[in-house]
């Protein structure tokens, strides 16, 4: 580590820090406000000190800008738009506007956009499946931007403030539902087994299976992406086992749409003879035929809560919590009734 | 008008506009970048100077922003993430973000986000749906920002640059669709009549109708806004007519589901005893039962175009036309069939 010393003994000052590195104080700001026109070893050199010395700047009330940042990981997913509203519900009560940015399938935003970031300072950041890597948290610690992860995935990076949502008891719910109907022979479409909210979802399910007495038939689990495709897939295989499933729990509603189109092929009608129940409450669950059963998963609330815990965090008012997931619930609609034959 | 001098007879500098407005350079400048802390009295005088002497800001590389603005009429319309997608397309082959905002319902944006324009200087705005008053236009075209109207509702206003989709072709295509198979009890269910867009999708229909020797029966033509709920309504009222149609035409996808649910609660098979057409092709119409038959919308081209259009604009390269209708195709799923008897 350089040897910075400082006047107070703590945190070195801007002209500390330039003294140090040997260059000018408006150097150093330069980099601080992610400036082009700095050569990339100054730049680097200066970096280092800015987060060994754990600088943070101070934000001023004519510094705070009217931006904030969302970056997605792709803005593909089916509730994007969801995650949208929430973020701008609060952006438009603070006078914001929201930066947009996607990953573009990398698992944290390049450095363009960081650099963005530093230029225009927005009032804070909410990552959606998307992480930053140590380096990049540690720029934006020091220019005080505060960032939250909003992470549906259930699987946040420690000490990182996240906001997710309790997969776990959202697949406790929707089988205990189907359990009540009186189902026995009920099948799980899980989505991919490297999402801990994928885990947690079907940990859910053995744990409604098993407290009711029914033991877990391995050949009733499957796995899939989460899309409509692999729904389908994992429905012909269901619903063509010699003592088929008499309901399917879907890892999320693309999935349940695949197995409704799996049922209406083999011409098993929905709910009489088949129960399907989905998860997250996608606007189109209200709309399909018959209307979807699902696991509310409540992605404008947790993006607004994501996006009201980063301006907190920017603010100096730390919240009780850093870590906060939201409570899923059950919609029942019309695709689940019981078993035939009751 | 108030007198300017200029030292070329042309268009004013901004120590000439100053001039007159009796203020200094620097606060011309303010004005210019949408700064706070100018009196409202000065900064309406400044404003008008530089509209009556069409006076426009030069952009340099160094000042062309990584920013691009992105509003909406309202984010809860089921579009609009396909049109957030094709702008995303644009930015991040540009290397710049978007910055999202909802005018919440009015048809301007509010003058708090012309100022953080203003300020902010994106390389070019894209509305949608929504549409600047003539003195915002003023502002945006003396800073140099280019603006253009993304307007599925096919209604912009004159001179403005927009991009929509060709509704009329889209309508005639989807009803010619239906004849070809047979049809000749065609339903439509149109959009809100107050919207260009429906208009055209309705008389595009007409003219299907008349070009085949088929008269437009005006109980089959039921009007409702864009929500499944008023295709429902619309369908549970047409399928319950004695001489009921054997196919619908609805004004977009999402009545098209309300259709399918009267269908459904009559016990009326899609295709076989209702053939039913949509106008979107939003992803949902293919995960619906049975596949959506719909006329595709390129939304994200659209967007694309409109994003493309602007940023032309901004560079000094002004395209052949500022005002490009991008076609509508028909999809055929399996919501379709000839009627039944044939």
């Amino acid at each position: 580590m350089a040897d910075v010393s400082t006047a107070s003994g703590g945190v070195p000052t801007l002209a500390e820090i330039a003294r140090t590195a040997g260059v000018s104080t408006p150097t150093v700001s330069k980099v601080l406000n992610g400036r082009a026109d700095v050569a990339p070893g100054t730049r680097a050199r200066v970096e280092d000190l800015l987060r060994e010395h754990g600088y943070r700047r101070k934000r001023g009330g004519a510094q705070s800008s009217k931006l904030f940042d969302l970056v997605f990981h792709e803005l593909e997913s089916a509730w994007a738009m969801e995650v949208i509203r929430g973020v701008e519900n609060v952006a438009r009560r603070e006078g914001m506007s929201i930066v947009l940015s996607e990953s573009a399938g990398r698992l944290t935003p390049g450095q363009t956009w960081v650099d963005g970031v530093l230029a225009r300072r927005p009032s804070g950041v909410v990552l959606v499946l998307s992480d930053l890597d140590e380096a990049q948290r540690a720029q934006l610690t020091s220019r005080d931007i505060p960032f939250v992860v909003l992470d549906p995935a259930g699987d946040p990076a420690d000490g990182v403030p996240a906001v997710g949502a309790n997969n776990w008891l959202g697949g406790l719910t929707a089988t205990r539902h189907l359990i009540e109907l009186g189902h026995r022979r009920i099948a799980m479409v899980g989505g991919p087994s490297r999402m801990m909210c994928s885990r947690a979802r079907v940990d859910g399910y053995r744990s409604a299976l098993e407290t009711a007495g029914i033991g877990v038939d391995p050949a009733l689990v499957r796995e899939g992406n989460f899309h409509h495709e692999a729904g389908y897939a994992a429905g012909r295989e269901l619903l063509a086992l010699p003592d088929r499933p008499t309901a399917v729990f879907a890892g999320n509603d693309l999935q349940a749409l695949g197995v409704y189109e799996a049922a209406r092929e083999l011409g098993l009608r929905i709910p009489d003879e088949l129960s399907v129940v989905g998860f997250d409450d996608l606007p189109l669950a209200r709309w399909v035929g018959p209307p979807l059963t699902t696991v509310r998963q409540p992605l404008v609330e947790m993006a607004e809560t994501a996006t009201q815990l980063a301006l907190d965090l920017g603010r100096g008012r730390p919240p009780a919590a850093t870590r906060v997931d939201l409570a899923t619930t059950l919609v029942v609609r019309n695709s689940t009734a019981p078993p035939p034959g009751r």
